[in-house]
């Protein structure tokens, strides 16, 4: 069953997952103090959860938090006006786990921007929706 | 002068609008309930403000409330790992006049969605702030 959403076709929970699987960069959408924000991450998926690295900034203070954040992939081919997107929402959370730091690492999840990042951030996706243009 | 952020660089003002002048989809990061939120959208840039088309929804409910909200542009290249993003940030309002909504059509700022998108929406930028992988 495909349901129509304004010309976008929207993608079943497994369509997302397997998206959201095979993208590299991804968006962090939170709020800074009362303002929203979006910021780009480079990421990778272990055990169902959203895993990034991170320098301290408003990234890591949200995790600290617990703080809910939106999560956003998308890909474009503007020759032919084609297009999908997925959006996850859920609690981020500071990655403490030994275990779970070491099975980051080895999945290669490297930010392509040079500086220290050394804490984990995890998005645990507890609302999945995508789009697609049709 | 160039800024250095954790391995990135940070933009200018003028450089920011420049790749906001140049791209044609964006991302809007609001708040549906408490929920946030990104959803990707075809836009252009008229009299310095970011304009869209929409349907009834999400995006339109917020510009409805003058909600403040985030529009978030980047572009990556996965094959040498540079990048960058631009981040504004600013009131969403819904264009009612008639003037600007001419232009916006004229400037052929369509939705590659097909659907029925008949409301302007405007962001007015008053945070705007841009990142380069380095």
């Amino acid at each position: 069953v495909v349901l129509i959403d304004e010309g976008l076709e929207l993608l079943t929970e497994p369509e997302c997952l397997e998206l959201l699987a095979g993208t590299e960069v991804g968006r962090v959408g939170l709020t800074i103090g009362a303002l929203p924000a979006i910021f780009p991450v480079n990421y990778g998926m272990v055990d169902g959860t959203i895993v990034f690295r991170t320098a301290p900034g408003s990234k890591l203070a949200a995790a600290a938090l617990g703080a809910v954040v939106a999560f956003e992939v998308d890909d474009y081919d503007r020759s032919d006006r084609s297009g999908w997107s997925v959006l996850a929402v859920g609690p981020s959370e500071v990655v403490h786990d030994i275990g779970l730091t070491f099975r980051v690492l080895d999945a290669a999840i490297e930010p392509w921007a040079g500086g220290t990042r050394t804490s984990i951030v995890r998005i645990r996706p507890e609302i999945i929706s995508g789009r697609r243009i049709v």
